[in-house]
């Protein structure tokens, strides 16, 4: 007996579902072109090293790895980054900057599976290669934020940090890159005293701590203390300056809620500068996240090229406008069941299914060959609107029978008139 | 140094090409989606067991199989068809007939590269489970006909057989399942010669060999040629008497070319009924195909239930709408550049872009500090329409510069108007 299950960790996504996935993504696009970015389509199954390239190692120990029949190492894509990268150092490597590239599609981690984690996931995928103004970091953010509002969610929140905060704190206090990764590791999973334990001196570990006492509700109020408690830490002061830089813009343009969070971490080691996650109350995993990375092109032997990014968890984002009950903004044509009293006028009915079509009505044809009165109540059943009964008599005349189905009325309706009819 | 290559016979899909893929696979949610059909989205990843029970050997080997991390094995999913089987006899068991399904992504087979074929391609693929009716078949056809027409092919052509007429006279000929498909694969390849070689008589080698003589210019006429043929098989008259019923319903409803091919045979072991496959003349590849598998439903557990189904290449769609030269009917709106003439006034550009994406206008914001004259003349290369200028003058009034880069004119626009002043 075959097995019908999915492999572990992925599913088959049907129904409404589906719908609100495609309709995410279709948002996704169409933000993206209004913000002038470019859709690039790149393989699921990548070579190894360019994976490796530039991953940690946490999610490097999670990929899908195998051998092809040609006996290359390939593995499926945990993220879309790495196949940007090598586009921005090859294909993409002449054109004009700023790139703005984005990508929708599936990626494969092995985690545990659990609530809006699952093995495929869906993202749609942002980048900005070029600029190191902050205005490139407000963009992604305000891009991001236009794809929460034109999908439909309310009360979703900014988390804002820097991580050049902690970096420059720690760099000045000599603790060396690998452990830098291993404290901000930490920090991002709110492992504060695993984080501490961490830091070579006392005065670092206290430098560390305060930061977590630095947060107010004011986001100005937030920055402008990061950078007088930082402000014998050139590096970490610079970076307290940008991100005060980008909390502005993204202000004065309207972008709603913010929560800057002095102790924030993202997972990935590559983040050099701004870093953000959104949140919705109701669900304590981010819809999506991102923020900013100046050597990534070069890790893929590009030139020194600045860089911010942004990733959205369609899965996610799915899970959240189902939570707040949002119904899609999906224009719909009305439904229509076309059936014919008789074998012999099927061709014509079919025709006349064709032209609805073409007037954006949806259309299903009675295809069981099952009798009228059953065909009509499967119909109603699948809450179509309307049945279109093609028979001798009217179409002599060129008509056929309309009948509203929730009404129960029926009335001839000449065939030239009745996608008219049915649309009003 | 990384490997910068994509994975041997995968490829990166850019700029017009990539909204090419973008713009079929919209085109085949509105067609699905007016025909009824409903989206499903399935795992890439699918258990072998699952590949395995229905694919023909040829495909079997082409596989990329592997273990995943918990020592499953798994494959990346060959077509759809297998994905759908499951949910028909599982999640989707219990709905009622018939069930109108649709998916659109990647799939995977290890095939040499050539033009038109890669290892990663792109399919929209639709099952219609539940009805043996010609109408059915017809559908299928349909289907195919309005995404062909709907992306802009034209000159295509359907070629249509029945698998049931070579069947029928294999089966009376005494010819086991085994030799019945290998010659059914030497015929899809039109190794006649391969093909003849195995009929195990005179006389079933010579009624084989004579189905290559019954091709007319007029399709009824060739149907008709088949049906006095085989007029003493009788399986096989069967299925040359629904071959007529199905493109009777198709010619009547107005599908333009067709070519009835006697000896058509398509690879896939499961066909049981009609199959088609459509052309353009630049192409000698098929853009799409499929046909009826009525046993396909019992091969994953189900109930005897029958089926028709239809997948057209993505990749192969777009390639032959570049060899045709189509213009794609994208609508896009207008590009606008939006710059501030000094820092201070960055976020109110900022919020006058947002304005304008919100109707409909594809802003781009100028974000790598460049001097005017510098930004400009980018805005000019990447074509823009217009650019917008924020200066201080001008924001005390409410007013912006609109600057026409055609037609090198400029004028002071209200932030209020410049929507409806870009847009006309």
């Amino acid at each position: 007996m075959p097995n019908f299950q999915t492999v572990r960790g992925m599913r088959d996504i049907l129904g409404e579902e589906a719908q609100t996935f495609t309709y995410i993504m279709s948002k996704a696009r169409e933000t993206a072109e209004l913000y002038g970015y470019k859709e690039v389509i790149t393989p699921v199954v990548e070579p190894i090293e360019l994976l490796s390239a530039k991953s940690g190692e946490e999610i490097r120990q999670r990929m899908f790895i195998f051998k092809d029949l040609g006996e290359r190492t390939v593995a499926l894509r945990p993220e879309f980054t790495a196949s940007i990268a090598r586009l921005a150092t090859s294909a993409l490597k002449n054109e004009p900057k700023p790139l703005r590239l984005f990508s929708v599609g599936s990626v494969y981690r092995y985690d545990e599976p659990q609530r809006g984690r699952y093995r495929e996931f869906w993202q749609s995928n942002f980048e900005l290669i070029g600029s190191n103004k902050p205005e490139a970091d407000a963009e992604i953010i305000l891009l991001t934020n236009s794809l929460m509002k034109t999908v439909g969610l309310h009360g979703y929140a900014f988390k804002i940090g820097h991580i050049g905060v902690i970096r420059g704190i720690l760099s000045k206090e000599n603790v060396d890159d690998k452990t830098q990764n291993a404290i901000l590791q930490h920090m991002d999973k709110k492992e504060y005293e695993g984080a501490f334990k961490l830091a070579p001196t006392d005065k670092c570990r206290n430098k560390l701590e305060g930061l977590l006492q630095l947060k107010r509700n004011d986001c100005f109020e937030t920055v402008e203390n990061i950078k007088s408690y930082v402000a014998d830490y050139e590096k970490a002061k610079v970076a307290a300056e940008n991100l005060s830089d980008v909390l502005k813009l993204i202000v004065e343009s309207g972008c709603p809620v913010q929560v800057v969070e002095p102790a924030f971490a993202r997972g990935l080691e590559y983040y050099t500068g701004m870093i953000f996650e959104v949140y919705i109350p109701e669900l304590d995993i981010a819809l999506g996240g991102g923020g900013r990375y100046d050597r990534l092109i070069e890790m893929f032997g590009g030139e020194s090229t600045p860089a911010v990014g942004a990733a959205h968890g369609i899965d996610r984002v799915a899970l959240a406008l189902q939570m707040q009950k949002t119904t899609l903004a999906c224009k719909s044509g009305k439904r229509v069941l076309v059936l014919s009293v008789n074998d012999s006028l099927k061709g014509e009915a079919l025709k006349i299914a064709q032209q609805l079509r073409i007037s954006g009505i949806i259309v299903e044809f009675e295809i069981m060959g099952r009798k009228m009165a059953k065909a009509l109540e499967d119909a109603d059943k699948r809450k179509a609107d309307f049945a279109v009964i093609v028979g001798e008599r009217e179409l002599k005349e060129r008509a056929v029978v309309l009948r509203n189905l929730a009404k129960r009325q029926q009335h001839i309706v000449s065939i030239k008139e009745l996608a008219e009819k049915i649309n009003s």
